[in-house]
């Protein structure tokens, strides 16, 4: 039997024409064939197939769908005072795959968008090195590189969440991230060509924009996975996302993946710059801070249904959502429908790639009732994302990085869903 | 010793600065502390650097630096006698990794790009099934999804080379080809759902554009692992990529890949369409015609050195380029420096994924001697890529599709790069 349309937010045409169909999986089409009104959409030519399109002279770079406009990055006025140091959402509610496109990586900087020359940028390393060299793209482009694909995280990821549901979607409250693959030259292989003096423990890594932000990284992390990369998704890097270098540091948070990157300075120490103390800091319960919390800890999110993207349908639905690990691979994603006193296993989809995201889907009829949907991540580690309250026991409640913890959606019966706190 | 600069395209400066510094891997770096002549870009101030850039609310939807405005699609206006039935090309040169950027993926139309409001598109599947179906875009949605890189090539991709060398550039030899992530549902799961009758063994699959393009599909692939996608690279399609929904045919030629999908026939032989009788089959020296070649055999192409990326330096360098098979995997890839004679195998760099692009890589020191610079890809069958000499006394030289044969560049002294035939 098709299923009574749940209130204003069903396309009732669909489940009228369907009358007369056999089992629910029919019942969300129409079919030409048998129903008694006929879909007058098939019939009718449509615009598109009377006149001819453009030709392939009028797109040389090509851009999405008129019929995609809301499909972008969206800031929050009220959360900083100006936009030039500020941070904006990629709309994960809209994505599918494992690849974040370009134009829609999330945007977080300290003094704007730098918009460097290439012809004129420079990497220079200095510090305990035998010999301090400087470096054009061109230089840099003349090595040996390599790809991969990796997520970045904001470690004020979910950061608002901290206290309580605050934000009504999950491109706000979890969309500090994005997934893409990045071409570039192994750090190492930088460093080796100046040759490291034996004191050097840590190294500085400094960006070429007003701001020069800048981050402290351990030397071991240095001469292991991070890339400096000039390329993203295939083509040269977006200038949002530090054109045309910047540092990709697998795992690691965000803040640490320094854009438009002119200068490594070789020390023997962290250097403590202000966003490693006054901020990217964890402030505990008995007022010590975490500090160099580098790595970020399994975690997942639905991402349809979410407040953004609301079910629009009884019956057939896909759930869908990201998973990713700092530490590895993601190993298993568990989905709650009931606020995590039931669990069945997600099934992923697609490359399970080391410190990338990772797509899964739960594909299930939906009766109307109400629904509290949690997603849980377990990595390769064997370490399960855990609740909120799991992690504020141990950190307590004044930081805002860090939040790995489990969200929950809660999904009415006429389909709208909202973000709500189960600790 | 720092190698002599060649001739104009040399970095006069680089090698120079370099002067005093030993070993031929540093000969390329301009040492700060020990150059002669230090860089001055390194001390100066940059203009990036004075000024807040844009803020957050600035890209809503972001695109490529402008120093990077020359990386986009290039149609020939001479081939075609419209542009709205024509094709442009993927800018290969400029590209990493293996994600072709959705707005560089190259287009092939009949009646130019087609606008399609998702809301009014209809997908039908009608002829030799027990239950004819109309689907929306969300009755599709609301299916079980999968994503999965493969490449897409033009079955006449490299066809202009057939006769020798004509086109001085890889864009325009090899840049037919595009390798995104799809996102859809398997054709399977609609057959299966109106019902496929015993005498089924062919599929037409027609376009929603003004020139309904269409191709026939054994119902055997059809029944495999072709996708009917929604998404690409993680967003939806792009309009010149078949907005709102494409087929995706692993492995076999472009043309089968409608674009804006309206229709799916069932019957019981092919349809001998247009694009598969006047188009898109190959003509035999005696007159016959090989058609239905689906398949897209292994074949490979250097995009660096390249016509339209000549080598700059001497010394270190970086030779790149692409390989695939619509058969399987790559397993390796060899590249020649002297047209043939001797081969050395590349390195392969990223994922090695089933009928997809795979990058390799050879890292070479030039000494500013002329090079004959060739690829060949051997895939997971064992099959080895042919040379255009092989493939033309089995084909003739009558048709230019399916040309998989390996392509030569010459790069001369001075590091230009030109189109050369070696049969």
């Amino acid at each position: 039997m098709p299923e009574k349309p749940p209130a204003d937010s069903v396309n009732r045409r669909g489940f009228l024409t369907a009358a007369g169909l056999a089992g629910a999986g029919l019942a969300m089409h129409a079919s030409a064939a048998e129903a008694a009104t006929p879909d007058p959409l098939i019939t009718e030519v449509q615009d598109w197939q009377r006149h001819l399109g453009d030709g392939v002279d009028k797109r040389p770079y090509g851009s999405p769908s008129q019929f995609e406009k809301n499909v972008i990055r969206r800031n929050v006025p009220w959360l900083t005072a100006s936009t030039e140091s500020s941070v904006n959402f990629t709309p994960l509610h809209e994505l599918d795959g494992i690849i974040t496109p370009s134009g829609l990586c999330f945007e977080r900087h300290h003094s704007g968008v730098a918009e460097i020359d290439p012809a004129k940028h420079r990497l220079m390393i200095n510090g305990l090195v035998e010999k301090p060299l400087v470096f054009t793209m061109d230089d840099i482009k003349r090595m040996p590189r390599t790809s991969r694909i990796n997520f970045l995280e904001c470690s004020a990821n979910s950061g608002m969440e901290w206290r309580g549901a605050q934000l009504n979607g999950c491109q706000f409250t979890h969309g500090m991230i994005h997934n893409v693959m990045y071409t570039g030259v192994p750090l190492k292989a930088l460093l080796d060509e100046a040759g490291l003096r034996p004191s050097a423990k840590w190294l500085m890594l400094e960006g070429g924009d007003a701001s020069g932000m800048n981050r402290s990284l351990p030397i071991e992390k240095g001469l292991g996975d991070v890339l400096f990369a000039f390329a993203m998704n295939g083509e040269a890097l977006r200038p949002e996302q530090g054109y045309p270098l910047r540092a990709v540091i697998p795992g690691w948070e965000g803040s640490l993946w320094i854009k438009w990157l002119r200068r490594i300075e070789v020390g023997d120490q962290a250097w403590q710059t202000r966003e490693e103390t006054a901020k990217y800091t964890d402030l505990l319960a008995d007022g010590r801070a975490r500090k160099h919390t580098f790595i970020m800890d399994a975690k997942s999110v639905v991402t349809n249904p979410s407040p953004q993207a609301p079910l629009k349908y009884r019956g057939r639905n896909v759930l869908s959502g990201f998973a990713w690990s700092g530490r590895g691979t993601i190993k298993r994603v568990d989905v709650s429908l009931d606020g995590g006193r039931n669990w069945q296993m997600a099934r992923i989809d697609g490359p399970v790639l080391d410190k990338s995201l990772t797509r899964f889907y739960v594909d299930f009829d939906w009766n109307g009732g109400e629904m509290l949907i949690q997603s849980r991540a377990i990595d390769s580690t064997g370490y399960v994302q855990p609740t909120r309250d799991e992690l504020r026991k141990i950190r307590g409640v004044n930081s805002s990085y860090h939040n790995n913890g489990i969200q929950t959606w809660l999904v009415r019966g006429n389909g709208d869903t909202e973000n709500v706190e189960l600790g």
